[in-house]
C-alpha cells in the first residue's frame, strides 16, 4: 500500500467542481482542537460568510459537519413529526430523495410530479396544498442536480405560505452559483454543499433555519430521530458566545477549507459569482450548439451552472465520457436515473467556471466527435 | 474577512491528536470525483487497510462520511429496531451517549451503571443478561474518552453471546492505539475516529459489521430511520466491483488523509502502533507522578492513549489550561460532566504519542506548578 497521488482532472461534472489551490492548501494547515478559542473564532466567521451567501439574516446558519444529503437530513429529522404531511415536488432525482426521508422520519409524502428536466410548476403546487389543507411542509429542489433545471422558489414558497406551510428547499447546487435569497425568498429551511459553487471540498453542508421553522422544531411533541443531526444539540456547539457545548468533533480542516473558499467568495462579491456563473454558462451553450448539441432544460429554467445536453444521435456516451477522462482528464456528468445514456451533465460550478474550461471541454468534444466520423 | 491561519499547536488532549505532516498534505491534494475510477481505487486500499487496522475479515468495513458521532449512530440506526430491548454499559459520557441514540430509535435501553474511571463489569453485565432474557444487543464503550478507561471487550462480547445477543463497540479510542481484535473478540459492529489514534484529519467514521449484525439487519421489519446512515443503500456505493451505485459525494480530500494515515499504519506495523502507545503512556506516567500527580483509573484499566490524572490540591484548572494553550501552544483535554474541573485528560495518540511531547508537556506542567507556588 502506497501513498495515493491522484490523477489531475479538470472537474465538469455536476460536482465536485474543482477545488481552487488556495482551499487545498487550508485543508493542509495544522489541525487545532475544535474547542480552541482561535478555531471558535474561526467558526464566528464562517456562519457569517454563509449568511452573506445565503442571503439571510438567520442565527441558525451554520454547516453541518457531513455532505449534502445529512444537510438534507437535518431539515427532514428536525422538521417532520410522525403524522405529518409534506408536499414533495419531484422533478428529479433529488426530490425523489426528499420523499425518502419524508417517509423514514414517519411523515406522509404526498408528491407532485414534474418531468424531468421541467421546473416544478407552481399551478401543481397550488392544486396540491388545496387538496390537502392539512399539510404542514412543502419541499422541492430550487436547482435540480440531475436534470440542471431552476425553480422558481420565490413563487413556490410564497405558495406555500398563503396555505400555512413551511418550506425545504435544496439548494445544494445553487449556492454562490445562481441568484438565491434566503430572506427575500422566504425561504424556511435550506441546505446546501460545499462542494459546488463554492469550490470547496465535499463533506460539507450549510444550512439555514428561519423563525418559521425553528418554531416547528420548538413545538416538536416527539424527540429528532437522530443524535447526530438534532439541531437541539447542534445549536449548542455552533452557537452564540464563547461558551460552546462539545457535542461532536468537528472536521476542522474541512472547515479551514470552507473558511477559505468563503473568504474567496467575498473577494468576488455574490453577485459577480452569479454574473460569472451566466457568463460563462452562455459561452459553452455557443460552444456546445455549435457542435449540434441541444439542452434537455428549456431556455429561462436552465441553471448555468449545470448544462444539461441530450447526447448527439449515434454517439457513444461510454466511449465519449472514457475518452474524456482518460486522454483529457476531463470528468463531466453522466444522466441519472431516467436520463442515463441520454445525456450529459457539463458543470461549470464555482472554479470549474472558467473560460479555459470551456475551451478545454468544447474542443475535446470536438475532436472526439470528428475522429469518429 | 481574510485567511485563516491557525495557530500551530501541540495536541494532547482526547482528539484531535496531532495529524502528521504526510496526512495534511495528503489532504491538500487535488480533488476528483467520487466516482473516478482512481478514487474507486483508493477506496478499496482504505477498505483493506481498515480490515487490518480492525483485524478482521468483515467485508462490510468502510469509512462513514461524517465524524464518530455519526459512526455510532450508523451502528445504531442500522440494528436497533423500535421496541428492542438494548442493554447498555454507561461508565462515562459516550456509554450515555448509546442510551440516547438507542431511544431515538424507539429501543428500550436497560442500563448498566459503573462509575466513572472504572471498566464495565462483567458480573454486572451477565446479572442483566440474565434479568433480560428479551434483550437483543449489548452495546459499550471499550475505550471511554471521557475517562481514560478501557474495559475488556473480549469478555464483554463472550457473555453477550452466551445470552443471544449481538454487541455494538466504541472503539472510538482505541483503534490503532490499544490491543483490539474485532473478529478474535467476535465483536459484531463496531466504530470508530479518524481523529485519535490514526493521527488523520477529523470528520470520519471507520465502521465494520460482522456476521451476526448484517443478518439482523437484513432481518428489519422497518426501514432504517435514516437514509444517509441506512447501510444497504451506502454498501452499494461501498462495496464490491467496478460499479458503483452513486449515494452520496464522498469526503474525497478527507479520505485522502485517512488513506495516508492507514499507509502510515501498514508501515508501522499495528502491533508496533500498540507497544509504541504503551511505552510512551509509562514514559508520561513517571514525568506526571514525580509532580506528585495520580492516575484516576486503576492500572490494568488505563488506556494508554488517554490518560485521566487528578488536579492536584489548589491547583487552578482553568488557569492552568490557558497558560498550556497561550505560553506552550500546548492542548490538554479538560474533565467531562462529572469530572469537569477536576481531573486533565491527557493524550498520547497517534503522532502525538511521541517523546518529544511527553517532555514539552511534564516540562511545562512543572514551571507552571512552579511558578503559582
Amino acid at each position: 500500500m502506497r501513498s495515493f497521488n491522484p490523477p489531475v482532472r479538470t472537474l465538469m461534472g455536476p460536482g465536485p467542481a474543482d477545488v481552487h489551490p488556495r482551499i487545498l492548501q487550508a485543508m493542509a494547515r495544522p489541525t487545532i482542537g475544535h474547542l480552541d478559542p482561535a478555531f471558535i473564532g474561526m467558526m464566528d466567521e464562517v456562519k457569517d460568510a454563509l449568511k452573506y451567501a445565503f442571503q439571510t439574516e438567520n442565527e441558525l446558519t451554520m454547516p453541518v459537519s457531513a455532505p449534502g444529503s445529512a444537510g438534507m437530513e437535518t431539515c427532514f429529522a428536525n422538521l417532520v413529526e410522525p403524522g405529518d404531511k409534506v408536499i414533495v415536488c419531484i422533478n428529479g432525482v433529488f426530490g425523489n430523495r426528499m420523499k425518502e426521508n419524508v417517509v423514514r422520519f414517519g411523515g406522509e409524502a404526498v408528491v407532485v410530479e414534474d418531468s424531468w428536466g421541467e421546473a416544478v410548476s407552481a399551478d401543481k403546487l397550488e392544486q396540491a396544498l388545496k387538496d390537502n389543507p392539512d399539510a404542514k411542509i412543502v419541499a422541492f429542489v430550487h436547482a435540480e442536480t440531475s436534470t440542471g433545471a431552476q425553480s422558481d422558489a420565490k413563487t413556490l414558497c410564497k405558495l406555500a405560505h398563503d396555505y400555512d406551510c413551511i418550506t425545504i428547499v435544496d439548494a445544494v447546487t445553487s449556492l454562490a452559483g445562481s441568484e438565491l435569497r434566503v430572506d427575500e425568498w422566504e425561504i424556511d429551511a435550506i441546505y446546501s454543499g460545499s462542494q459546488k459553487c463554492l469550490s470547496a471540498m465535499p463533506g460539507i453542508s450549510p444550512i439555514s433555519f428561519g423563525e418559521r421553522a425553528i418554531k416547528k422544531l420548538s413545538n416538536r411533541k416527539t424527540p429528532v430521530a437522530s443524535w447526530f443531526l438534532d439541531l437541539n444539540l447542534v445549536m449548542a456547539y455552533w452557537g452564540e458566545g464563547k461558551k460552546r457545548a462539545y457535542h461532536h468533533t468537528a472536521p476542522v480542516n474541512t472547515l479551514y477549507g470552507l473558511h477559505e473558499s468563503l473568504v474567496m467568495l467575498t473577494e468576488e462579491g455574490l453577485e459577480n459569482a452569479w454574473a460569472r456563473h451566466t457568463k460563462n454558462h452562455l459561452e459553452l451553450k455557443a460552444g456546445l450548439e455549435s457542435l449540434g448539441m441541444s439542452f434537455v432544460v428549456k431556455e429561462g429554467d436552465r441553471l448555468p451552472q449545470l448544462n444539461t445536453v441530450w447526447i448527439p444521435e449515434g454517439v457513444d456516451d461510454a466511449m465519449v465520457r472514457s475518452t474524456l477522462l482518460n486522454d483529457y482528464n476531463l470528468e463531466v456528468g453522466a444522466g441519472l436515473g431516467a436520463l442515463a445514456g441520454k445525456v450529459w451533465r457539463i458543470g461549470l460550478m464555482g472554479y470549474s467556471s472558467r473560460k479555459e474550461n470551456i475551451i478545454l471541454c468544447t474542443s475535446a468534444l470536438k475532436e472526439i466527435f470528428d475522429s469518429a466520423k
